[in-house]
């Protein structure tokens, strides 16, 4: 499994849903391309996860993507924030995008994110890179209760124990660092 | 609606439950009361709230108790951590103790607190006073999608707004310094 | 005294500091009003603290500001992160811009915030409104261990009580609903 | 390097330091080997770090004791809350006690901790293991600023790069389950 960076964190190309004409928050190629390079972009990412009845993970999903190149590529369920778009909705619409309508996903009840990444298109100034873009992502951790069906590009949604997603040889697999932000992430919520 | 610090943060008295025989988690009433005079004693605390579909607390529950004087007070879901229980055990037991079998909470995926209350029985070394004993509490915020019928001594949930839970005639009906930590647990979910 | 909301959260006008030719981190104020209705953009705020020797706030520090209309406000120290720059750049810079270089900040070990505040041109949307643009504002609380000597536009920083600044008539000096903001960003340090 | 988990989270035998006559939170041997298998105790624990000017983690420090038994053995800094004594005291007390008066560490501003651990004389309850006890800790990292000095039955401090304490080799040094709840400490701070 290779790792291409210019894929994530979302596949956003260039925007994953039509917009109503003139909603500023929609926008197109070459205007996304100017403010990518202009100012940080908002980002969300959540980390799916089940519960046991106590609350505790038992299984961690990750999203199988295929590259346009025909690679294979790990990530979270992630997209940018519009303008006019509050992280809730964006949060709850990447969901829904990346895991179907019967998901069921339990909405955090703060905004205060698990943790924050940065991400660059230049490598060394934080752990995470993005090709495309400086991002800041919000990163939560997102009991569903439903099933997944991923939509768009995402091939399939694979659940695993905690310890198997922290295995070296699926962190490896997430590409611009994600596999420390995932080891962050789960961190957080005991594992 | 008077305040009775006698009364909390639970209402257990000896134990809530029997436990069975040779159990070194229950105590009886002298045990108890040698040990609350010892060591600060490990309590959970739930902010029971209903969210709308993205997240957002929409109501915040409050018991409501009768005291052995016939008062009426004030209180959040609450009781110890017993010697051999988790924290999420505890957490569970006193919410299906206080809300009754049907409330369906959301178990935290995390058991790293909202905010951590310490009670003492002397006033003065905290915000928070408890008469029987040094108490360290670890406050969650619980989203419940069921319905919450009350058990034991608590005679109703009242569900209602988040600016009514924040209003001042609401913080100072609930003892033991209370108020002040339920606008803090609620600040963390963004009320 | 009275509240401008066009004043900010920061008061950038377009940019705090001159940055080196051919930075793309660096708008001018046609670009920055364009990428503003294009785009959350990203900032950072902080709530300057003063700790008793166990870490305890005793003080809360605010910015009192001159608007261009001569009117006062108070404000929280704040700024956005420019592109290329991480989080911890952009809140040591706007720390050092707004107290002055001898305030002596301790940085956060963690860039996961306190609060996540998101602001809206148009009111309704959020609690937190900013007539200028959609701000996705990450919330610290900073304590200062040195002299506080403010630049640009401040005209001082007011220490006061935690309970001085927490009182209605204070909060509702700070302008955008940053009131309920530093409400809950001092719930968070037990205030 | 060997594991002895009747050595840990500390090694008050049975306290570390004198009390006045008539203190009810210092405990006899006899005392504290009773309440000990009646009620979970509370303890604070800390890791102590290096910050640099931005506040990013860029060295963990990891106390090196010997056990009676002439084993060496990794800890942090660590101890149980006496009656009476608030969180801050403790962490302060054991700070002083583990680190010397000249480290001169950041009280974290918040008693919210980072992690949360619950430590049981049976193995399989939680991923941490105290052979004394049934422990509720709550983890703290703390930023110090001076110099180490420690005292007590601690040989040294050892300061090393955050990658290196994330080590599986540092890693399974620290007993009792520490290893993981290290990750968890450092995931936190963004390491």
């Amino acid at each position: 499994m290779s790792i291409d960076t210019a894929e994530l964190p979302d596949a956003e190309g260039p925007e994953d849903r039509p917009a109503p004409a003139g909603n500023p928050g929609w926008l197109s190629e070459d205007e996304l391309n100017f403010v990518r390079g202009r100012l940080p972009v908002v980002y969300v990412e959540a980390v799916p996860v089940r519960l046991d009845g106590l609350g505790q993970v038992i299984e961690v999903g990750l999203l199988l993507r295929g590259t346009p190149e025909g690679e294979m590529t790990r990530s979270f369920v992630s997209g940018r924030v519009r303008y006019g778009e509050t992280l809730r909705e964006a949060l709850f619409r990447h969901l829904e995008n990346d895991l179907g309508p019967m998901a069921f996903p339990q909405m955090p009840a703060t905004v205060v994110p698990m943790q924050v990444a940065e991400y660059f298109p230049m490598p060394g100034i934080s752990a995470y890179v993005d090709a495309r873009q400086h991002a800041v992502s919000l990163v939560y951790v997102v009991p569903v209760t439903g099933t997944c069906n991923p939509r768009q590009d995402a091939l399939e949604v694979t659940w695993m124990a905690p310890s198997e997603a922290l295995a070296e040889a699926t962190l490896s697999e997430l590409p611009g660092g994600r596999g420390a932000l995932l080891r962050q992430a789960l961190a957080g919520v005991g594992c």
